[in-house]
């Protein structure tokens, strides 16, 4: 039995500002971006009304971690974020050790 | 320079099923119950409009995880979750290996 290969995920938290000042488009193409990555494996974010929001990426390896930290037009939406989009936020990076599924679980 | 402590996170996606069913009374109790388990460090919860929401609960050990999974009153919430609450969900383990904050990151 082969073991499980390795997964790594980013817990990004954020608190948003009010208002959108292009965040939404901005959020759309990172995710479509993040998604042509090397080592990119799937993701996940939710949003309350409160604007708290929690994303979890998965990656293969902490290199495509840090390749996508460092990937250009990322670093201006970071830089857009720290200053415009969020009130604060942090980012978690975590190696996978298990996954269960409920009923009906898909994907991840 | 003493290295950073265990710490563990675990992802628990969900996709709600429609109406109350008297979901978010236990999920205020199951947080309270949560606060009260040894080893616990912290959580935080985002959930959209369209029913999907992740909760990213932080502990000291994963023998900490296992008995909060354990825990009697968790262990009737699991199976209403499975039944009535949620239509898909997933629970992923790991181990954080580093967080770092932005502008104005308080707790985790």
């Amino acid at each position: 039995m082969q073991p499980d290969p390795d997964r790594f995920a980013v817990i990004f938290r954020s608190q948003r500002t009010p208002g959108d000042h292009g965040y939404e488009a901005m959020a759309e193409r990172m995710l479509d971006l993040a998604r042509q990555q090397p080592g990119f494996l799937g993701v996940d974010s939710a949003r309350g009304a409160d604007g708290f929001g929690l994303t979890v990426s998965y990656w293969a390896s902490e290199a495509a971690i840090e390749a996508w930290r460092q990937q250009a037009d990322h670093l201006l939406a970071q830089r857009l974020g720290a200053e415009r989009w969020y009130e604060q936020y942090s980012i978690t990076v975590a190696k996978v050790l298990r996954t269960r599924g409920g009923p009906g679980t898909k994907g991840l």
